[in-house]
């Protein structure tokens, strides 16, 4: 089900006619940032995170980036229109319009904002399956969130071709990356373990807030180097990402073989989903803004 | 200069007003493939070799390709309106519209044609500044001319602060792949090189032209891996597209060091590309479609 109003440079129109130029970044070259954010009682959860993610990437493609406060108006003005309080959020930004290959020579960023209504159940386990494609750790603009999507969206449909729900993606060094919409972690001896960024994951707003609560309530958390073999030997394993929050994974195969299979969500998985609710709902429930 | 007519899943309209659905693949996710194609006398140059290409893309994403025919009349018609003989033409086809990250659910795709005019004139000589950023050799299609554009437009942009004309990119294992819009060709020792696929280069059409061309003059050439410093002994650099055919390049910098320099384009260059613009008239000047 999807929103069925959209916002596109500062005008709300019905999605089904909302459209960019064919000339736009994004359409010729896929040059776009984006943020893929959750409201909770009409509020974005770390709101501010995600615009500060999406304004390096924007600077990086030397694009100035809209003011944080033009684009949190957008988003509001988006979930209003909707009416929308529990929501997907999906705001990109692309370097502009071009006629040739010239970033210096780009018009005006396009602005989109969707909202899609978002259950709040708890998501199911996830099965994952290690994809063919690898991630290039040194890719550019890896600190951001671009519209350089394709290999994601092929590595899931490969897992998903392979009856798993989503796909586990190595770099191109063989180290645990990422699913094709989630940061990675896992549990082992007790210690939380999610790669480093220098494996080249995407730096993920949630992923970040999921190490805050593990220092805040004392789980030791190391970001290191894992190796599908070290998957074998975990306890638990999880992804997170804005929407889901937390999310169990139940298995972890590659082709045949089966790397780690768990019968229940873990402890420690529940654990941090606990809290991670609660920091989403106390940061929702106020009266201040979370921008 | 654009031309001013643009086409649009079966319809003619001013590219200014041309546009497609915020959730196109295309913008969404920069999944779509496209082509840049030169028209001499009204006749694209090797059509039937760009809708290959773009046909083993699309159809490695999941997508069910536009019948040749209808992409070669939406050329021809995108042509007649612009009424233009010679032009730069770029055809896109996206994975179609999608409201998640499904391949498999993705609706119609997107045919969007625009025509440019060209100059006729032979390109001026370039010069080329080693990128920092590099090619992954690995990346998803890369048999393919994706919108997964980016990292070529930021070596572009970094090339041209540098004060050269376009960027020299080194894929990841710091063997010399292509330009941000062209493969790259040296002459030495009266041999002709050029990085092999294995490198990571577009496999351009151009490039394949070049090397029949060799082939039918009785020059040596040779598919190999090429660095730096291999660039550093030619004796001629040149680069291939299907915009300007052949372009003479002569200087290749890394930073402070020149790697290469010329003091004007090389024999071996020259003779190339008056075989190269033979063939264009005579493969365009034919009563038979090209297609």
């Amino acid at each position: 089900m999807s929103g069925s109003i959209a916002f596109v440079d500062g005008a709300l129109l019905p999605r089904a006619e909302a459209t960019v130029s064919i000339d736009d970044a994004a359409v010729r070259y896929g040059a776009a940032c984006f943020e893929t954010m959750r409201a909770t009682n009409a509020r974005v959860f770390r709101l501010a995170a995600h615009l500060d993610r999406l304004h390096a990437g924007l600077e990086a493609m030397g694009v100035q980036p809209p003011p944080a406060a033009t684009l949190e108006a957008a988003v509001a003005a988006t979930l209003e229109a909707n009416a929308l309080t529990e929501a997907r959020i999906r705001l990109s930004v692309s370097a502009g319009r071009m006629t040739g290959p010239d970033l210096s020579a780009a018009g005006a960023p396009s602005v989109v904002v969707i909202a899609d209504p978002v259950s709040t159940e708890p998501p199911p386990p996830l099965a994952l399956a290690v994809a063919s494609i690898r991630i290039d750790a040194g890719r550019p603009l890896a600190f951001a969130k671009t519209a350089q999507y394709l290999g994601y969206l092929l590595a899931r449909a490969e897992a998903r071709a392979a009856g798993a729900d989503d796909a586990l993606l190595l770099n191109t060094r063989g180290e645990v990356c990422e699913t094709s919409a989630a940061n990675l972690f896992a549990v082992r001896d007790g210690r939380l373990l999610t790669p480093p960024l220098a494996a080249g994951p995407l730096p993920g707003v949630t992923r970040s807030v999921i190490l805050e609560i593990a220092a805040a309530i004392g789980l030791v958390a190391e970001e290191r180097s894992l190796t599908p073999a070290d998957l074998a030997t975990a306890e638990e394993v999880f992804v997170t990402n804005s929407i889901v929050g937390t999310q169990p994974v139940t298995s972890v195969t590659d082709g045949d073989r089966t790397l780690w299979a768990a019968s229940a969500p873990g402890a420690i998985t529940a654990d941090l989903g606990g809290e991670y609710a609660r920091l989403v709902i106390a940061e929702s429930g106020g009266g201040e803004s979370n921008g």
